[in-house]
């Protein structure tokens, strides 16, 4: 049993923990002028994790961030995350642009090269406009500050056709000691995490082993952002990067059977699913947020595979847009996802509405399901009467506005 | 080594083949008044054939053909096919009505109700009108007649947000003798085969034995329908039913190894590959008809997961709509189909322009692309740089009308 407890920070972001810089500049790698460079800086050498996308065609920055924590997985300084431009599938030009960004911000910031880690989003296959970007770089080195907008300026830098940042910091307490968790995140669309997602950077105070960091991460994504779907598809640039310093007073946490490891994953998971969800509620032509949860399946993966064929389903996102209590389609979706499934034990759930018992219409009031699709969060409940086992996926539907934007992303 | 020949049958449907009348009627079952019931008959006792949907919540009409055909594989007369009502997820009501509906037909034929088979196609849900359906029938049995005109009527009758029927019918010459095949199928959204798809019916005069007619039923639509997708949705009620009378002049198909059986495997491929582009041409809100070709792969298997898996993107059919030649996107779904893939093996041509060499950027002249995604069919090659295994599956652009078409489906 732990006995940590959770304090939202108000308006808080990855500079409400204590030692940690921000900034984010506007160096015209987007073309409407907004900011699009973020730097991100440690007082002192932290400890990094990290979670990358399992896309065989990983962008230079995550090839490049993954041989940094193999070598320096205690000694990272700072992280530079650019949007614009991906990075990815851009050859060896595009593994020597990322190079010369972590030599720029080390040589700015008075670190090794080794000290720095990357993060890219935007467009696939362009190479990164070096000189922009590098100038982009020093000016945020400049004028990093620790202030709660300094943070903001971050997230807002990092965003491509998300409408809003995400971000979410907390405080943790147990025992009496406490430490603090933020994080900030990017999504929009090419959404459907699998190990990591998207770009997402947290940062904390605690003082936590290197492989015990690992091990939280992977396990709070996994509940978290690899439960959501936007449209299926999943990028070559998704990573989930923590950073922690260590300058809490509380204790380092060392052994993963300890109350202290407990509280740091609870906290973790809180932030981590708070930008999950917050990068469905803003994804791309969404007017929707879907709350899917499967139960009484055999085992949790499962219910989740059960969830995700619901989530991805084309024909249950139009409905939803449609505000059409189409329960024949999630049926659908229940039937071909794979898991082996009896038809006359399941049942379905539009909030709290009973519209499907034994695999077969049973309360299918459709005022009462026209008032629920009015809502903007709406919960699909599945069960399948096989077992105890259960899981939540996060979804929106798609709407025009969906084709609109990607019909036309790179124009 | 075969010697078959085929000739298109010009204008040809499932009554062009010797022996089969048809009829369709409008019974009241869609709304709007279209011809909603479709009746397929046979002079004489056929051999049967047939693949149904692997969806967990198969439809009423699919469970019963399957007893039908276990029961009596060489004795069928009759079809009745409806649209508007896909008699899925109607629990024993929904049996009850399936048994009914050929107890009407068997009795308006004079033939036995275990000599009829059944397909039903449209919402999923809804128990069938059968006041509607049994005068529909009762009228579709008096009207029937072996003229081109009511196979084309009984084609027209299945279709649901089709916008024009899919007919094919072909005479296949071997080693002197003949026979012919036709074939009607619908299809439209919720397309995204696996082993059968949709609604088909083949009609043929070929003898041949009823095992036989299986093997060549099933491998012909494995690399016809399911080498489709339009949205990923596996539908509840998917069936392609193969119906043989035997009153060809040419001797019986008896034997697998064959030249006759190789003729008539490579009769009913081209028909089912027809009806299976017909299907993609004509899906719900799609402006462009999109081959994909995936070779250079260890194994057929391997081709066709990374060929579906570009092919379900959504956005690369997002994409394709806007007429963005947004080759990171094909690059992206190639990387995470699940097929192990070695990207700087990897080549992307769009026509004939070669995007991607060794997965980098390679000839990217977006004027030559923005000309080839002006043409109505857009042809993708991915090549894999594995090995010499290929495949080719089919698919089509995501437009703002298929959002429009299923938002409001059932309004």
């Amino acid at each position: 049993m732990s006995t940590a407890t959770l304090h939202p920070i108000d308006a808080g972001s990855i500079t409400s923990i204590p030692g940690f810089d921000a900034a984010g500049v506007a160096a015209g790698i987007k073309a409407n002028g907004a900011l699009d460079v973020a730097l991100v800086t440690s007082n002192r050498p932290c400890v990094a994790a990290a979670v990358f996308t399992t896309n065989a065609f990983k962008a230079a920055p995550v090839l490049y961030d993954q041989r940094i924590l193999a070598e320096n997985p205690s000694g990272i300084r700072a992280v530079v995350i650019n949007a614009g431009c991906a990075n990815a599938c851009t050859g060896e030009q595009g593994m020597r642009n990322a190079e010369a960004t972590a030599e720029a911000a080390a040589e700015a910031l008075g670190i090794a090269p080794g000290d720095v880690m990357l993060m890219s989003t935007g467009v696939i296959g362009a190479q990164l406009p070096m000189d922009k970007l590098t100038r982009g770089v020093a000016a945020a080195a400049a004028q990093r500050s620790s202030s709660i907008d300094a943070g903001h300026d971050a997230a807002r830098a990092i965003m491509t056709t998300d409408t809003r940042p995400k971000e979410c910091a907390i405080r943790v307490t147990c025992e009496g000691a406490s430490f603090t968790i933020g994080g900030m995140a990017k999504g929009a669309g090419m959404i459907h995490p699998n190990m990591a997602t998207l770009l997402c950077l947290l940062t904390t105070d605690a003082a936590i082993a290197p492989d015990l960091a690992q091990r939280a991460l992977r396990d709070a994504v996994d509940t978290s952002f690899n439960m959501i779907t936007v449209d299926g598809d999943t990028s070559t640039n998704d990573t989930a990067l923590l950073l922690a310093n260590g300058t809490a007073a509380a204790a380092p946490i060392t052994a993963a059977d300890s109350l202290a490891y407990e509280a740091f994953f609870q906290g973790l998971t809180h932030v981590l699913t708070a930008l999950a969800q917050g990068i469905v509620r803003d994804a791309e032509g969404a007017t929707r947020f879907i709350t899917i949860t499967v139960r009484g399946a055999a085992d949790a993966a499962a219910a989740k595979q059960v969830g995700m064929s619901v989530a991805r389903s084309l024909l249950v996102k139009t409905a939803i847009y449609g505000r059409d209590a189409n329960w024949g389609r999630i049926v659908c979706a229940v039937g071909y996802s794979g898991v082996p499934v009896d038809p006359s034990r399941v049942g379905v759930w539009l909030g709290d509405l009973e519209l499907v018992r034994a695999g077969a219409p049973y309360d299918v009031n459709e005022e009462r399901a026209a008032a629920i699709l009015e809502q903007p969060d709406i919960a699909i409940t599945v069960d399948l009467g096989q077992g105890s086992a259960a899981a939540t996926v996060w979804t929106c539907d798609i709407s025009h506005s969906y084709v609109d934007i990607n019909a036309h992303y790179r124009t």
